[in-house]
């Protein structure tokens, strides 16, 4: 089960289709070997970058269980259960926190506005996932549109002794870091894991606020690995020198739309997944922006003086 | 099947539980009875009047056929399919028309914004839901936060033969049936049904802009016959005296959020359902508010001159 | 100078331009003549109905001007100073209240979230505006996107002494106003005034919520008048019944946009202003609607059983 | 005045403000100076990243008057002057027209949804603002919440000869720039200058795509003129190391609300304005913030092996 000390790199997964769109359970496979050996410490699926909207209640369900499955115990898998009501996200929970899953994450419905309307939608949620299941926070105002203060946060962890995560992407974001841990630093709070999303673009200085490590998307979650595993150990320029180096990439994939499509490309191209497909409705890439990745992934991949 | 000659009164249907949430089937077949009675000529389930949201995928199929089964044919029953992504559309779509659903309704995602993305977006809608299933476009700007013209309407009648109704909800949006009347009367669109909503705020004046009638909930919804049955007959004033004793509930109704719990406390009240529970979240209604209801139905309900 | 036990009609005024959307000064005292002849207790002016963003700001300043000089003190005159910044509301507000201006109204801005955000803006407005000029909230969800609850005005109204009166429209909002005296009342919150927008929808129940009168626009305000003296008197049914009257037109001005057309082509039928023009970007009345308002007005002033 | 042959780099001004919030015209003109120094092509004062809503309409016109003086004819000025209503916009850019300004920039106002609403507000906004002053379209959804589409801005672009510019920072938006190139490559859309914003964060790959050169806000402003040029003389490879370089800074000035403060805290250290000042409201910079600027200056300024 998740606990509020993981720490590390989660990777968010997409979700691997065909050409035609349907589930590619292969590449699924492959794919959580992959981020394993890139030095994966936990797995999210069906997030945002997952597609979860796009699947069948039935189709979220058997992706789930095929990476539950093929991570076979080795690292925890958290399921994004976000849903328009809690009927469907309890159904969810409960059906892949029976398969093996670690915890559930929810992010807020966008018509939440005050403090107390989010305050009251997460005791509702937690209860409908289960008092007894872990659940991630989900803070991501760009796609949300719903904001949360450090004490909004703060009476969510006290209310609900499940909650043991933040998943922090709020833009900007480094003080928000620092408030929430200096309330737990000084026992006003308890403390919860923070992991970073948001592209992973501010990882460097999130970790240095006090972020736990990143639970986000990159193509190359390596670097992520990379990153979190040299602030740790203090090597703060390396760390810097490493991130920097893939910010091009990575802010190129942080394009709203796009960048999932861009995502999948680099990929398949690293023979990660077998198609780099979409399902509707989705951005194609153009051959001018193929050209762009190819560019920034030859930028990336080239020696270096470093290296 | 539902076809573009439909009119009348399609009523927007509640979807009842038990005071602890479960879904009351009971209460349902007492439903259709009420509202066939009434004179309604079609209904309409699982809108956002229907809280369909907040049923499981597998809720929400045995609902329909309940309705569906219950209905026996007398009337035309259209399914809103409304979804986050056209898996899930697809799957509920599939399930209700082979239960004998009449066709489906489908309301825009609130990222809409360019004439152009909503066009594409009922192409692909269309497809998900069979190109053969009869669709209903719902035109809710207040609370899909999508804005449709005439214009943009009309593309999407012309690219989709199987695009036979307009739910009508703008508001302001008088002119705007106007100008879709004025432009099917001239032979530049092919003329569908159009039903309006909005709690039926507008009615009489609806019908004289060449609306075909109402689709919409209220907790009379005999009044909405009455008055769509008195324009047709050329009785406008009658028409306008009916629906004007009735406009103080109906504009009680039609406040945001609480409106259902009105609708719900009155259809109780009136023997047609058998509890006016909500699924959560759902406002409580207070004593003031019941209240002020009870005084509402009072005045509709009391003798008068015209009576 | 405006205090927290104003209470009565404080009419909405729109501002009067001629038909090549210059202001009309001459039709300005007129309707200020007209309004206080109704009954009105107050005058608000450069409200959202008053077009004020579409003023330059010295015509917002002539037009304010006329507005106080042709009052002349007989009731108290408010004038939104609502501004994308505080500079701009610190010298409209300067230079209103020196010409004779009872106070300021402020609604918040489009972008604020959280309730830290929103006492916080109120604190820097208050300043803005002065510490010693009386300010009015204003609560309109559904045109500012801002949501505020009981309790975050009960913190802006004990951080702030200027604070007098709440503007209250929020849709729905009975029970705010309940919420608001009952804490009021029990000695939690100082009492300021609360007067009710909105178009007046509500007015009769948000009378005997413990609102003190209305601050809204209706094409013939003597009926807001009429509603809020016999509420205080007791005479309930009357009230309503008089209201009741009324609403089918109360109903079509509330119609976001196209409602300040039709009101200020009721004004100028009535002889108040001398023409109905908006400034740009305005709709334009057609034909139908036209024909819908004299209808409505026709109802409205036809000899009846209890006249 | 500006034409649609505009290129380079069209420095976006802070607005200097003294630490007590007054204006600093004496940083303005070392501004002004160095700005010019660091190869500016032009300059662009009184946009969202000037803090011009902050401004009072006469601090407005003192401002742009003074930084017109202060260029003398140099390079063109362009004074945003966007604003909620039009007879303010009209009276703005009638002033700093006759004071020297080559053009005006207009964003449009978050309430348009419809690609029609979006086409008739630049005709009321271009008749505003004078049939023969030179016009900006800033097109920056992120911001503004309206979205438009290639067609929809050729379209204002066909029935405005008045408009010259683009101010390009959809995002994402590198297809946008390649559509609306091809459509002036193959003469069915007059060419107009294209620049782009958004910090600046994709400016090699816009040159790539048809751009003539960036509008933004930078702390090192002669970056973008350097990427600018060199990308003109196809040299692809350092245009993107020196890009890159900047890269991490130029993230850490994406941040919205806080960007700004890092702007003005960077040019403050470079000497150029006298302080970091914003006006109200504005985001307080941290101790672990300024850090983590200082630790960006250095890694920018540090001597490298290219240099």
């Amino acid at each position: 089960m998740l606990t509020s000390s993981a720490a590390g790199v989660f990777v968010i997964c997409p979700t691997p289709f065909h050409d035609d769109g349907r589930l590619d359970l292969g590449s699924t496979d492959r794919m959580v070997e992959a981020f394993l050996a890139a030095g994966a410490t936990g797995l999210t699926i069906l997030g945002i970058m997952g597609e979860a909207p796009k699947l069948a209640a039935d189709e979220a369900q058997s992706f789930a269980k095929q990476v539950i499955s093929a991570v076979a115990g080795r690292v925890p898998v958290i399921v994004g259960v976000s849903a328009a009501g809690f009927a469907a996200m309890s159904a969810l929970s409960r059906k892949v926190m029976d398969a093996g899953a670690a915890g559930v994450m929810i992010a807020p419905p966008a018509h939440l506005r005050t403090d107390d309307q989010i305050v009251s939608y997460y005791a509702d949620a937690a209860e409908a996932v289960g008092r007894d299941t872990p659940f991630v926070i989900q803070d991501y105002p760009l796609v949300t549109n719903v904001v949360m203060t450090p004490h909004v946060i703060g009476r969510i962890i006290e209310q609900n002794s499940s909650c043991v995560m933040l998943k922090h992407e709020d833009w900007p974001g480094l003080d928000k870091i620092t408030a929430l841990r200096r309330a737990s630093d000084s026992g006003q709070l308890r403390r919860v894991s923070i992991l970073c999303g948001n592209g992973g673009l501010f990882l460097p200085f999130e970790m240095e606020r006090g972020a736990d490590g990143a639970m986000t998307g990159y193509a190359y979650p390596e670097m992520l690995v990379g990153v979190v595993n040299l602030m740790r150990q203090g090597k703060r320029r390396e760390a810097h020198d490493l991130f920097d180096r893939h910010l091009p990439l990575v802010r190129y994939e942080t394009q709203p739309g796009v960048g999932l499509s861009v995502r999948k490309y680099v990929l398949q191209r690293r023979g990660i997944i077998a198609s780099a497909a979409l399902r509707k409705p989705a951005p194609k890439l153009t051959p001018e922006t193929i050209a762009d990745i190819e560019w920034l992934m030859e930028r990336i991949e080239r020696p270096h003086e470093g290296a």
